[in-house]
């Protein structure tokens, strides 16, 4: 039994059959003279190829899009940019006018790319992976090297490779792979991002150790630890966790009896069946922006409603809890024409968007959601709004609901209010909660966000890492003061952030006083299973011996 | 008595004689016949003006750094290098070499580029500014018009123009001009900064109204409540606040004897006069980046002596409070390679750095201070770091300090260790402010990033401006906390944000109980008279009602 440490990136493990990624190498043959050289031929080379290229990204687009989601479908639109970056391609046919063969052109050209790329910083750096994928799409075609389908592996396969691009995760079929380990790559590489999605256990940045793992080996990823194990002992598979608890359909309590909610995060509709098959009660988070990406035009309503009610549909006695369109930060929509900002984390976001420049898509949500409301299922939804900071902007959107439902009844259209909630994602709204919970049916603390601005720390900066964990003393303060707040205000308080996801936290939590988690279907099962063994009363004491903790190190010792 | 509204730029007032400024039009002559142009002595032309104008923009340069900082001076650094783009310099050269006189070809280049800028948000639209101010420095030289001289208007003078170049306020002189009111720019741009780094009462903003007030008309600038007034009476000449309180040397309290500090923000050693001059009772915060800006290698630990020492000497018998390089954000330093970050207010900045990648920097900042604690007048250091977000970075900081005093005391130097103190900017030392205080002897709360991170909005994107207000009750809320918990182990509380030096916040600091306010020494009289009108039993009674406001129109309304 040998160990490999790396980044793990889902709190997921498999065991299977090591099997190594090793595709083809792509040798450049020797540089002929130039004046031997027939640019015009070699130019056309260049175009078939990346009309190849081209039309192999958008399938991997598709296929991704269909498989991931809408947003992580996105890489491959930047690697159709970089195909067509006038740069590159100048580059490039300046190079073959001299006299090179288009695939030393091309290898020319983006060497110099990735170069430029590799000295920045975090997602910058990651940049280089992306025109690595598009620059060995283009040599295979003109080499007229197969690329290896990923998508026809035996069931049971640990998939070790040097690097895996975001073509050829994307690609691999979950229920094949039982894992993945790779040599190089970072927590926020796409790599990982897609294999979270995919819920595929993933530990990737292991370094050339891995490299010693042979062929057929008995492996073990351990995604949660960032672990790779090889010919792990019956103890080590054993303790697997998070995918091997059983599923259960019904509502869970606490051993002594407190009802905790356990729903799930869809952020498409291909999402709601696996949270279904999970156990999940109802939706806890449910995304829209699948709705507004990757097209020209936003939805109209009558699409708006089609989705919610769908949602609604495949939930019919759960609560599902809607949030209304969070863009801007990271999340741009081209036809939006949002704001260039210097700090897009600190800026025009989310409900912000919503009062000001964007009033009239917030107005469109807004008629769908009320109708939605009046159908048969639609007792059981909820509205909650992104990005609050300031008590004036929910009585904003309170006001805006009126207007809206005022409009409909003059129109003579069925309509309903829903229950409707805020997301504490600012430190603002952690120390107004009191204040919102008093104009609201419920709050959501969004942990990924709420921990980034209050330890001031972007969540995708890597240099910034350490200081983006939600066990820091001052997170854990933001929360209790939240919930406490909420529930003296008589509102119930959910966790949609990934911390909410973690059956090592659940006790915590539910020590914390939260009355609803949601999460990643995938834990479903482990959380709920974490929450039948917790005592709510022992919880309790947990959680404030935890709050009482200075550091993070502190927090850490007292929850081994 | 007219009264045109703005924006204010400072809170200060003046009265003076209205004076327009109305630079010489650079008109252009006719296009000659491209076939008659001698492109070649064109060229020589286009390169003699940019000598020139090379040379008028380092002078200014020095100018602004002489009389109002490094930091405002930067901005004649990104002029030369707008003098220098490659691809403007290209596009003139271009046209001139397709039969386009001089002055054309830098007017229709200049004129594409700020197009673009002015299409852009925020910070990115000023730049618009600064390339009509470095197209106009060219323009002048190519055409031979002289600029006008602002450093020599008669004393008394308020200055109105349509809008004034950074250069045009960089070369003000403060002791003349008792005002600047303009048509355009807004409260960020680099004009309205300068004037007030200048403490020149400004109004900029106004719109097309302020051309119906004409020349050696009366004219008063108010600068707090971003007025301008024509012919104003008796009792609007009475209410201009600020400057006009009188100086008050010694130390104050309240009415009901209660002691509160009143110190200076000084950014250069230029300013330490100034501040003591206004009374300042020492300085609140020393900001030692002027030592590290504007240079190719970092200061070495004499010289960082030698500044300490200055402004200890400076105010003998008067705390003076160092604070610790704070670079990154929005402060760059070229030979510290700091990293490019997509959210550069949410990355690696003050402490983060100090602690990491620049601990070398530190361990000399460490030395200079602790062996100036150990002078005559070094009783009265102390030092404090910036954005802090963790106990760990304050213990990390405390054993950095053992470490350099166990140093100095093997090479038989004498030092002491000065009182250590934090800044308060984060969200996350608010929440973990008692465990901070209780490691250090002091706190100091820096409103405008507590503001920035607690709301969640950039301080200098103008499309969340309404967000970044200290008085919104999140912001209020985590400086009570902030308060309370320091006070509850023994641990003063400054505050050194701009929210500090407001009179008609004073009375609401001192009921949130601070001990010491540290401010521009502008406004250091001012607030000395208001404290000594409060009664500090009152003033806490203010707070509690303030902070059990929910809305910035309530807390308003309060203050009102």
């Amino acid at each position: 039994m040998a160990t490999f440490t790396g980044v793990g990136s889902t709190p997921l493990s498999g065991v299977g059959t090591a099997r190594w990624f090793r595709p083809s190498a792509l040798e450049l043959p020797d540089r002929p003279d130039p004046a031997t050289v027939d640019s015009a031929a070699e130019r056309d080379r260049f175009e078939d190829a990346r009309d190849a290229a081209r039309a192999a990204i958008r399938e991997a687009r598709d296929r991704a899009a269909a498989a991931v989601g809408e947003d992580e479908a996105a890489v491959f639109e930047a690697h159709e940019q970089f195909l067509d970056d006038p740069q590159l391609v100048g580059a490039i046919e300046e190079s073959i006018d001299d006299g090179t063969p288009a695939e030393h052109a091309v290898a020319d050209a983006y060497a110099d790319a990735i170069a430029q790329f590799e000295g920045m910083e975090g997602r910058m750096a990651e940049r280089a992976d992306d025109l690595r994928d598009v620059r060995d799409r283009l040599l295979r075609e003109l080499l007229d090297v197969d690329s290896v389908d990923l998508g026809s592996l035996p069931e049971g396969t640990v998939l070790l490779a040097d690097r895996l691009t975001p073509s050829d995760t994307a690609g691999l079929d979950p229920d094949a792979v039982a894992g993945v380990a790779t040599v190089t790559g970072g927590r926020t590489s796409h790599a990982a991002i897609i294999a979270r999605s995919l819920a595929i256990p993933a530990v990737v940045g292991v370094g050339e150790a891995l490299t010693d793992v042979s062929d057929g080996a008995t492996v073990l990823v351990d995604g949660e630890a960032g672990e790779v194990v090889v010919d792990p002992d019956a103890e080590r598979r054993a303790s697997v966790s998070g995918v091997d608890a059983p599923v259960v359909t019904e509502h869970v309590e606490t051993a002594d009896g407190r009802k905790i909610e356990v729903a799930a995060n869809v952020g498409r509709p291909a999402e709601l069946d696996p949270a279904t098959a999970r156990g999940a009660d109802g939706i806890g988070l449910y995304r829209t922006e699948f709705l507004f990406l990757d097209r020209d035009t936003p939805p109209d309503e009558d699409e708006q409603f089609e989705a919610i009610t769908d949602a609604l549909a495949a939930f019919p006695d759960e609560r599902v809890v809607v949030r209304t369109l969070d863009v801007g930060g990271d999340k741009q929509v081209p036809y939006l024409d949002l704001p260039d900002e210097p700090n897009p984390f600190l800026g025009r976001r989310g409900v912000r968007l919503s009062l000001g420049d964007h009033a009239d898509l917030f107005e469109t949500q807004l008629r769908a959601l009320l109708k939605a409301a009046a159908t048969d299922a639609g007792d059981d939804l909820a509205v909650m709004v992104p990005m609050v900071a300031r008590v004036e902007e929910v009585e904003d959107v309170l006001s805006r609901v009126e207007a809206v439902a005022a409009t409909l009844d003059a129109e003579g259209v069925d309509y309903a209010i829903p229950d409707l909630g805020a997301m504490v994602e600012t430190p603002a709204a952690s120390y107004v909660a009191g204040a919102l919970a008093d104009r609201l049916d419920f709050l959501s603390i969004g942990t990924n966000d709420l921990t980034q601005y209050v330890m001031a720390a972007d969540r995708e900066n890597d240099g910034v890492a350490d200081l983006h964990d939600p066990l820091h003393p001052a997170v854990l303060r933001a929360i209790d003061r939240t919930v406490t707040a909420a529930h003296e205000r008589g509102a119930w308080v959910g966790m949609c952030g990934e911390m909410a996801g973690d059956p090592d936290l659940t006790e915590l939590l539910v020590g914390l006083g939260l009355d609803e988690l949601s999460m990643s279907a995938v834990t479903v099962p482990a959380v709920k299973a974490r929450i039948r063994e917790t005592d709510s009363e022992t919880a309790a004491a947990l959680a404030r011996e935890v709050l009482a903790c200075e550091t993070r190190s502190a927090v850490a010792s007292r929850l081994d």
